[in-house]
């Protein structure tokens, strides 16, 4: 952090000002709605060791700390760069309340085996994984910057690979959430299953009616129940430009995006 | 049908008695919201030769015959006794007007190859596929009624041999519906993919903030499109028994599921 300039962070504040984030102001990996919609996935009574896979600057795992009084998370990162951006955030004063539930790890969550023991990743030692893969597809659009690129740039068999590892370091009865994009869904669907069982999946509308822009998918190790497709989530209410009093809620770590 | 007493059939109004369905009283399967919110699935302003693979007495192709006037049907079914109130269903006076424009075939659409083209069912001979499979999972019921059992109770790779057999039917720029159980999405998305492209999906909630009861995927031979997750339905208003306006034009034959 002190080889860049004042002017290439931002802070930013979430859960109208509960917790804030430092991270990079123009390239790399901006979080936003995807993180806060991602850690609403998570019951509000949760306790127990959660992990952030791909955390960047640690938004998604800090808003689950933020809601769950009883979660500790570890935010894992494999990028040296995003990484002092997480460290950055837990120095932040306004996080005072929340630093003292979190962790960073550097490491690759695609490492398999031994590698991925030995890289802080052990089998069965959290209850729960939050994942936003980077799943902008390669040739959706072109990034010049090569640190959003990194984050952003899906590689093959990537929910293969995150899924798999996700399934190694959840203990059983613990919990997977994945936010995707809507054409996602039959690979996400086909890493999830036989791992993790129970899958709920919430479509998320801009409006009432247009097609969906993202999915949240949560699983549970063990669950045997079938699919199902939630209630979806419609952000902003017909002819408003405001979100809706249920999304507010949810981006506000006030609501789960599953109803508990 | 002349060996079925009057008490063993029922003749059935559909969109709002445009058309009628004469099918059996008690065993058997009879056609109700399934079929018609999966006619509802093609486009208004349709024109050319449409099959209903597993036409049973024929509901879900009447219902497009109803709604698109440039339409052609092609009622396909295995079951002789299930064609039999098929053809009861053709002859009946109130269906003069579509009946016309319909015609009956014995066959299994899981046939392939010079099987399925001697069975009636030749390459590149429809310009849209229908099909509402027996996706009833065998684990879910007891049914005692041998040919109930027949018309809901899934086999193995059934999405997968059902499709084929569209994918080899339907013209190149042709359509395909399928209608199914949300925890079938998957394997359904798995048979349709590579075959047909541009697959919209419609999730069918009974109510805003209850789960989805069925999915509804529509897709194109030679598309490119991606995945794409439509508005649902939502098929009764808050506090209301009633279907909405909207389930109630889209299931009356008034509306198209997809808007088009």
């Amino acid at each position: 952090m002190t080889e860049r300039s004042e002017a290439a962070q931002t802070v930013d504040a979430f859960h109208r000002g509960r917790f804030f984030l430092v991270q990079p102001a123009a390239g790399g990996h901006r979080a936003g709605m995807d993180a806060m919609m991602l850690a609403a996935s998570v019951p509000s009574a949760f306790t127990g060791r959660l992990a952030d896979f791909g955390a960047g600057a640690g938004a998604a795992g800090l808003a689950v700390l933020s809601r769950c009084a009883g979660a500790e998370a570890v935010l894992v990162e494999r990028s040296p760069e995003m990484m002092a951006f997480a460290e950055a955030t837990l120095a932040h004063p306004g996080n005072a309340a929340l630093h003292g539930r979190a962790s960073i790890l550097e490491a690759d969550v695609t490492l398999t085996g031994r590698a991925r023991v030995a890289a802080g990743l052990a089998d069965n030692a959290f209850d729960f994984a939050i994942m936003n893969p980077p799943f902008n597809a390669g040739a959706d659009r072109a990034t010049p910057d090569a640190l959003k690129r990194a984050a952003h740039v899906m590689e093959d068999d990537l929910f293969e690979r995150w899924v798999r590892s996700a399934a190694a370091v959840v203990k059983p009865r613990g919990g997977l959430a994945v936010i995707a994009r809507p054409e996602q869904l039959a690979e996400l669907v086909a890493a999830v299953s036989g791992r993790f069982g129970g899958i709920e999946i919430v479509a998320i509308h801009p409006r009432a009616d247009a097609a969906a822009i993202r999915i949240v998918l949560r699983a549970w190790r063990g669950s045997r129940a079938k699919l199902t497709l939630k209630p979806p989530l419609v952000l902003h209410q017909t002819g408003s430009d405001l979100f809706s009093t249920h999304a507010d809620a949810i981006t506000n770590g006030l609501a789960s995006l599953f109803g508990d």
